[in-house]
């Protein structure tokens, strides 16, 4: 079983309720849609992010016989059950917000329609996507604004992500944000995202000294030499870079950067420029890393720290200042009847929805939430991917995607774009939406 | 490529590194060791937890063809580190601390000792799987102390984990930390975890009323009736309850449980418990979820809330107030020579090193760390789990882990079992272990 295609990866009440919707001949049309309910503090805007993963997931899911056998041993379940997920497929419709769309809480991200158990068996491993893509995009997305365009940024955070998918969906997320690229390899070839690094203390260490290590680094890299320096004492590893640039330059290998990974960054940084500088070495570039986030990004640019690039890695991916969002995936109909939920600080808006944006000049300024039927003036943000389990279109280029994402930045106002909390940008619900609430409480005991 | 056995789950310059090590013919052995830093503000001890995930990856790992293809067409290594790559096994030595262990920041959690590019090679993905199983049973182990063996202990967390496999790993790590089972259904066929789970609000909602949805699922789940009681009014719906016990009672169906998921729970939970009670369901369980943490869990039993269980989902799962530790995995040794790194803020201790913990009765009360060639009083904690690639001992039962787990618990003491920070306990570097960085810093450049 591979948990990152099993439909087992899915939490047990979904399968004691299929046990219920096939008993009781439930089989009629679902909407669920996925949403976050509330915008965490340190965030103004979120980033859509996972859909692709979503589909391939939808299209791919289906029970394995070593799966069904499991199934049938627990005892838990009754042969039409078993007859159902052996022959499951999903066959449904699926609308959402194209990767990269910028969103606010309570707009549907993902809106699913399918026959009952068909909605319900995937909800678990979509909101599993979903919203960790999402988280990271958003958290992305911060870093990106905060280095205005002024260094390139790579993804370090493989290491200290939540374990293996999680480093891997990090790497796509962030560089569909805006990143230039990742430091795990299997994003290569996987997503053909583009790869960085050259050496850890480990390597400086293990030889007989700095310089021969970066030596004998450049002569087995040559196309690829960024210096780490700070093994040691950052300041003399500049001077060391200076020297290996010499004997380099013999053997007509160019070192592209330095990396620097503690200490003030800000200060060593303007410092190792001038060591550069003086070496003759102005197109050698400063790279940082160690504990990096939006803020530090931000803080040393407001301090001229002369840097050319950034490796930002555990903060950015376990989203360390808000490391999940308040999200659902709630059934807004079923069998044509809107349906919603009153559960105290929870409640929902019944009913499938659409969300539609409008601007002033290129900026959005209001976002109205309203029934799928009705119009608004604006765009329509939900599209649909998917019809009777089939997509529409092939996957999106991470590049377009890219693209994409940072037109959307440009189309924030400038308050969200900082880092501190502004005013919550206006996300309306229409009248029709509150009317069809009233009239579904209405109804209910 | 599966990305979880895949030894491209690493970060480029793993390979860049390795490309200096064949090239200057750097095989000697070397030791690693992976340790936490410092003591998060929210922590006041660690759980070691992952190291079996380690050794299946440590003892499969190997490059498959497709694998070797891709990094052949990526143009970036010579042939002799392709062939070296090719022939791939791990072959080294590992001493780690058995799972369930608590520690403390600078002690090495596991030791790897190989020729330099195998030791090397496995990094990113040793940190990877300890890092993020250790944060889960930590914070898992707060949650059991909290809860103080007044109710069961249930992972709801894979939604919200970040991505599949943090939900695996917490279900495995959180069990090994006392909790009684997991949502997650694949923990069950994978790991023999105990599985829970009954219903969603979407299944109430698609049913004509929540009775009707009620005796629905307990027909079809005779053996697990729990009842989700709040998705329109939580008192009703224990009402609701009542009146479903005395039909399901026709049919000798019992009603395990009513879980509430919103509102104030303690008092909600007392009212609930009033209701049943004064129906003649005195039997009937009370299980809570919906943001919970050892804090909440803390908090509903100092209001005397009559709590038989918790759902724990997202903060645990994420380590919400802690969702990374600052861990690293450091070169002590090579060729013989003790190693370290002077880098500002994060200087290592050189050499191989051993932990002795010494304890006044059954508490423990100092630990020491020192070389591994010393020896202290107390007891070692690190223990040899591999020898030259090859396990020593089969994988532990997770029923013993979690035993040993628990018992470790008794061991703390008792400021350190509080969810309060306390005063840090002793950790001690032996004379020998200070002698030897003085003498390491000396010879340094």
């Amino acid at each position: 079983m591979n948990p990152l295609t099993s439909p087992l990866l899915t939490d047990l009440y979904q399968l004691t309720m299929l046990q219920g919707y096939i008993d009781h001949e439930m089989h009629e049309e679902a909407v669920f849609e996925f949403f976050i309910r509330n915008m965490p503090e340190s965030r103004n805007f979120f980033v859509s992010a996972g859909l692709e993963s979503v589909l391939e997931f939808l299209e791919e899911c289906r029970f394995s016989d070593e799966e069904m056998s499991y199934l049938d041993s627990t005892g838990r379940f009754t042969e039409s059950l078993l007859q159902y997920l052996r022959q499951f497929r999903f066959k449904g419709d699926v609308h959402a917000l194209p990767e990269g769309t910028i969103f606010f809480p309570n707009e549907p991200v993902i809106r699913i329609r399918a026959p009952l158990p068909e909605a319900q068996l995937i909800e678990s491993r979509i909101i599993n996507i979903i919203h960790y893509q999402s988280l990271i995009a958003t958290k992305a997305a911060r870093c990106y604004l905060a280095a205005e365009g002024k260094a390139s940024l790579i993804d370090f955070g493989l290491r200290r992500t939540h374990g293996a998918e999680a480093g891997l969906f990090a790497a796509r997320a962030s560089y569909i944000a805006g990143f230039t690229g990742t430091a795990t390899v299997i994003a290569e070839p996987l997503y053909g995202i583009p790869i960085f690094g050259t050496m850890a203390h480990s390597f400086i260490e293990a030889q007989k000294n700095e310089k021969e290590a970066f030596i004998n680094f450049a002569l087995s890299n040559p196309g690829n030499v960024t210096l780490l320096i700070d093994t040691y004492d950052t300041l003399k590893g500049a001077e060391t870079v200076v020297e290996t640039a010499e004997f380099l330059k013999k053997r007509e290998i160019t070192i592209n950067a330095v990396r620097l990974d503690s200490g003030d960054l800000a200060e060593l940084g303007k410092k190792v420029r001038t060591i550069l500088d003086d070496g003759g070495l102005s197109d050698v570039n400063i790279f940082v890393s160690g504990n990096l986030d939006e803020f530090m990004i931000r803080d040393l640019f407001e301090k001229g720290a002369p840097i050319d690039g950034f490796g930002v890695g555990t903060r950015l991916d376990t989203s360390a200042d808000s490391p999940y969002f308040d999200c659902a995936y709630k059934l807004t109909e079923y069998g044509g009847e809107p349906k919603l939920k009153k559960s105290e600080g929870k409640a929902t808006w019944p009913g499938p929805k659409q969300v539609f944006r409008t601007y002033e000049g290129a900026v959005m300024s209001k976002d109205i939430i309203t029934t799928d039927s009705d119009t608004k003036d604006g765009t329509p943000l939900l599209r649909q991917f998917m019809k009777r389990g089939k997509r529409l279109e092939g996957p999106r280029p991470l590049e377009e995607i890219k693209h994409y994402t940072v037109h959307e930045y440009g189309t924030l106002p400038l308050d969200l774009r900082g880092l501190e909390k502004s005013v919550p940008y206006p996300v309306e619900i229409s009248d029709e939406l509150a009317k069809l609430r009233k009239k579904v409480e209405e109804k209910l005991p």
